[in-house]
């Protein structure tokens, strides 16, 4: 069922078998986006190469040309010019995706939203804020600093906001104040007709329709471009306290967050990191944690509320083993912990020079968490690759990364057996093949395992009713002819 | 834009204007669901008559037969006999809906689902459990006695969980545990190809592919027919604690709610009553509230968390005026007061003997409630219709209760201009028109308003893509030709 392919061979193969031989940015069209754009419509070697790759391992894959955009209007009249000429759009925020999501595998242009990164309305009282898809995240809580407010939602990278929106972003903070599901309010969406639809309203929940604005979250730009974001903000904590506390196995660290998800305690941030992990960011972050299974937590709340979960979890974590609680109360000790762990990708990287990582990105029932990961564990270690775990373990949620020389394809089919080891126990165990990354190019045959035939023929149907020629992001998620 | 026409009135024209003057259950398919179901397929008046009603002021409008359901191949046999013989199917739980959901109005048979009431999979290690879909909520929290956990989605009625995803939703706790949308985790569903699809796994977040479980969360029964429900289950908190309070004036008591949002306190309910709504509950209930504008509370967590989030509102009430505030600390008060609560639709309907209710469900963002209450009280007062204001307004959510003399078209034409006037001012406040009660046949003019032509043609793409005869639930949410 599964091939072994590397992902540089499937992409290709996936090139050669969809992308027509002759260019889908015809002369018309690159001169009807030259009238328009001018400067801002560029087909420039530089700038195609900039937006050929994103952080997954597969190999350039430049676009034909590049439009930046400005405006929900730029964007209608880029999808109007392209539908008339049938040219496949792919929307590009911060680059920052790794399945491959970037990468226009059916040629035709790249739509850079990064451009449009400004507010668009700030409703403080209402706990929400509109704004273009192109703002980063780390931009946002900048923005809305004095407010009291704070926008909880975290991947590693600074991703743009539609990014996030798009794979259905999550990150440290899920565990407590949901994912991109759970805080995106409301879009706007530009559609394959070059309408502009507007999904939701500013009010917290609604039962008008079809829930428009949850098809887009998650959709990675197969179904539409989101030019705006609406998202839920959260209150300050009142007081706020992180602990990093080390563990004999992966199997007792873990089970302190079963017990905790299992109690209700409201843990704010929960993480794993395994020995590998912690000598990563050791080196990369100059941290001196001990190199042993460890979690990460961060408790919000008022000053009893937090005292009352940190008690909750010392007692679980001594029932485990857990030695060497470390606290970072204050607020840089606080930032220098968690900027660690959000650069622990590129700091993992660093465990083998010149390798491109392959990542995991399962998710189980908390039940299932220990043996998930210990199975995971067991099969990195039996494969002797350069690797680390660690993850958003509250959710269910870790990650492995495994370290890859891009150029032997013999490695890199290795390093994708074990990937799909690690996904087919997680689907056995009732989980996701992905928690947080998506789907892209990477994951479609496990999308197939996870959703079942019938599954993706119903995501079939809808990406044929919303993009008929099949323009918004094409060979990602669903194969062609799915 | 709108008409003025009575829902009545709307009912029979819909009705006159699709419903083919032909049977759409066959001799044929009659026969062929007889012989697949035996006495569990019924023609018989006082059964058609049972299954041709909801909670709604609509007239009766019997379906052509009612099949009884007892498992997913049950359904699937259903589907797939419909579909070769063109015939409409209305998906049946509780039949607690009150917009007209469960009306046949292009005939057809109803699938009455109310006997696959079993459980499917409990997993309370995973805070989870699976049911098929006609069990009701109360039963629900029936069956998971004894496991410490509880399942807080609590509309006013009894109603279905298979009904309760159907309409997206929520009720008194919806502030603190959310809706529907945040609680269904899974759920299989029969396709108009009469396939089964799982849509999602048992894990508590997924990136993996289009949101299926949020497009069949909030359909109404119109894009397939759903069987069995995973929701997420919570912790029973360890300490409980409620509250009443009363206030000069709405306005006074709706600032409470607000400040309270605003400052991120955890609320687990927060209810607002006018003084009409007192007086009926008083009467229905045998409760002795002064008749004032008045605020319901439910605070839960950890005794110190508890006595935090008192000391907090306790403050904020004082600010506004409040006063009598009454303590409902023992388990059998406070099932008084939130019985007496979840009563208090049918308790309205006795301020006018024999009237119909018509029940606005507007929700707005919490920063515009005072002025959207406040609007709809002196729209009530000037109408001069025995009328009640009460609602979940942590989460900015209200209805108003309008009793009608359902004979009289008059008087229903000008309640239901009212209803309009309500609605209008909440959309333009940014705004839903419905919060949690759906569209049905009843809001199918305010989801063009709130969604606009082209959100309601990418609606209407997507029914079109998953119900192509157009069989599910025909007429409802969607105009036919819409």
């Amino acid at each position: 069922m599964h091939e072994t392919e590397s992902p540089a061979a499937k992409t290709a193969k996936a090139t050669a078998a969809t992308h027509s031989p002759s260019p889908r940015l015809t002369p018309a069209l690159a001169s009807a986006l030259q009238q328009r754009f001018g400067s801002r419509f560029s087909t420039a070697q530089a700038v195609r190469e900039h937006h050929g790759r994103d952080e997954s391992p597969y190999p350039l894959t430049p676009p034909e040309g590049v439009v930046f955009a400005e405006s929900t209007q730029d964007v209608v009249d880029v999808v109007n010019l392209c539908r008339e000429h049938g040219c496949p759009i792919i929307p590009w925020g911060a680059g920052s995706s790794i399945e491959g999501q970037l990468l226009p595998v059916q040629g035709g242009i790249t739509l850079d939203l990064s451009g449009m990164n400004r507010m668009v309305a700030l409703a403080p009282e209402d706990l929400q804020v509109t704004v273009q898809a192109g703002m980063s995240r780390r931009q946002l809580n900048q923005e809305i600093r004095g407010t009291g407010l704070f926008f909880p939602i975290d991947p590693g990278a600074d991703a743009s906001l539609g990014g996030m929106v798009s794979t259905r972003a999550s990150g440290t903070n899920a565990v407590r104040y949901g994912t991109m599901r759970e805080n995106t309010l409301a879009l706007t969406v530009v559609t394959a007709d070059g309408e502009v639809v507007h999904t939701g309203t500013r009010a917290r929940k609604s039962s008008a329709g079809y829930d428009l604005t949850r098809l887009f979250v998650g959709a990675e730009g197969t179904l539409g471009i989101i030019t705006e974001v609406t998202v839920r903000l959260h209150p300050l904590p009142e007081a706020m306290s992180a602990a990093v506390v080390s563990f004999p196995s992966a199997e007792q660290a873990v089970n302190v967050v079963i017990h905790a998800i299992q109690m209700g305690i409201p843990l704010a941030r929960c993480e794993f990191l395994d020995p590998s992990s912690i000598r990563a960011i050791n080196a990369y972050s100059r941290l001196t944690l001990p190199e042993r299974y460890t979690l990460f937590f961060e408790f919000h709340g008022s000053e009893a509320g937090v005292a009352e979960q940190v008690e909750l979890v010392q007692a679980l974590a001594a029932e485990q083993g857990g030695a060497d609680f470390q606290w970072a109360n204050r607020p840089e000790e606080r930032s220098k912990l968690w900027n660690a762990r959000h650069d622990a990708y590129f700091a993992g990287l660093q465990l083998r020079p010149g390798a491109r990582g392959i990542t995991t990105d399962t998710c189980v029932p908390i039940s299932k968490l220990a043996v998930s990961v210990e199975g995971a564990r067991r099969l990195l270690e039996d494969s002797g690759f350069p690797a680390m775990i660690l993850g958003h373990v509250g959710d269910g949620n870790f990650h492995c990364l495994i370290l890859v020389d891009a150029d032997d394809p013999d490695e890199v089919a290795r390093a994708e057996a074990l990937n799909r080891q690690i996904v087919e126990l997680a689907l056995s165990l009732g989980g996701t093949c992905t928690g947080e990354h998506g789907i892209g190019l990477h994951k479609m045959d496990f999308l197939q395992a996870e959703a079942g035939a019938s599954g993706v023929a119903l995501m079939t149907r809808i990406k044929q009713a919303l993009d008929p020629q099949g323009l918004f992001n094409p060979g990602k998620m669903l194969r062609p002819g799915a």
